[in-house]
């Protein structure tokens, strides 16, 4: 089981925020640990938007509910220079990938304060430290965005589903026929140098090769070949 | 140079947060085309944190601001299937791997508006679409989410060396006359149905904005058009 645990929460919307992008990526499963605010106020209702029954059923309460969990990760916008944090920080990419390997375990996504992040207590007692990169002017991003960026790399990571299994590219047979198509063309058309001719050929392989049209389309500039061939 | 256009935007605290999120990942053009909302409430000054000098020095505009980019790439998400050209999408990570090979270009990052996301004409305007996978139940992250993942992803590819930054793409000028070109063509010959013409117009648009042609490339194929016109 996952959660998204939020230490001493302080905004309302920020609350908000953050159960509806759990909802977007399909995480259902909210801890927070001792609120210094009104967790049903309106604002955490209105910015939860479709994520509301994550909010409903959020769980509250004390940080010994920590000991609850087999792997916990912190997060944090501070660099791992501190010579007090233990282990230097993994970017939100290794994170997910280990994630994804553990199985039939409690894992815990530890978020700081608003203000303040997390103390250095709280970070002793994670297993993982995530710290998003970015830039060194402003590097604290608002707790929501922090966990977009997190989440989304654990969906990820697990696969399950992704745009490209909805879009498959043509594959080499389709796109051999368009380039027997092409050539013919080519074959038969007037250049003043043959050199002119080959370039004609070398971009529409990289045109065609940096593209991953869809079957579909590559059937439309097939379609548009054959159409002045016949001309 | 890097633009993020957010396209009529609705709520104050909304374009703060995006102000935010630029600010933590070192952007700072921010374009707002036809606010239908007050920027300069509280709301957006108060979630724009230190990113609040994006937010005052953001352009406010018309939907034509939008010709002075030479790259444009729609956010959206909605999914792209196979029967849906104009929408098949990169994920972030792909869309800035071929962001992080254009140089000395504008190119602007575009997000629809809060309730209703981006028109299909809108769509059309672009050169590259991205979604964010995510949960069927509830794909629709805040736009702030999103430009948050985008960003993200940007920033982390803009780090590492990638191969083919030292390559020029085409510029929106060059764009234009090849299209201008090939569209006189297309309107010259006959297809069975007027969808099929649009068919051929979009996948084309596709092709070349997905594959970041050299000039000299795009001048090959804007040859091999006209030496069919001649025909």
């Amino acid at each position: 089981m996952f959660s998204v645990i939020i230490i001493e929460p302080e905004n309302p919307g920020n609350i908000g925020a953050v159960a509806r992008v759990m909802a977007n990526f399909g995480f259902s499963n909210l801890l927070l640990i001792n609120p210094h605010c009104d967790i049903k106020d309106n604002q955490a209702t209105s910015r939860a938007m479709h994520g509301r029954h994550i909010l409903r059923k959020a769980k509250v309460g004390s940080i010994d509910l920590l000991d609850n969990f087999d792997y916990l990760a912190a997060t944090t916008a501070k660099l791992g220079t501190d010579y007090n944090i233990p282990r230097s920080p993994l970017e939100p990419s290794q994170l997910a990938e280990r994630l994804a390997g553990i199985k039939g375990k409690n894992i815990g996504l530890v978020i700081g304060r608003e203000s303040n992040g997390l103390t250095n207590d709280e970070i002793q007692r994670c297993d993982f430290i995530c710290t998003i990169p970015s830039h060194k002017k402003y590097p604290t991003l608002n707790i929501s965005h922090a966990l977009a960026i997190v989440l989304y790399e654990i969906y990820m990571a697990k696969g399950s589903d992704k745009i490209g299994s909805q879009i498959i590219p043509a594959g080499k047979k389709e796109k051999d026929a368009f380039f027997s198509e092409l050539f013919s063309l080519l074959d038969n058309m007037e250049f003043s140098t043959e050199e002119k001719r080959e370039t004609q050929k070398i971009v529409w392989k990289k045109l065609i090769g940096k593209s991953f049209l869809t079957k579909r389309e590559l059937y439309a500039l097939f379609g548009f070949i054959k159409k002045i061939r016949e001309k």
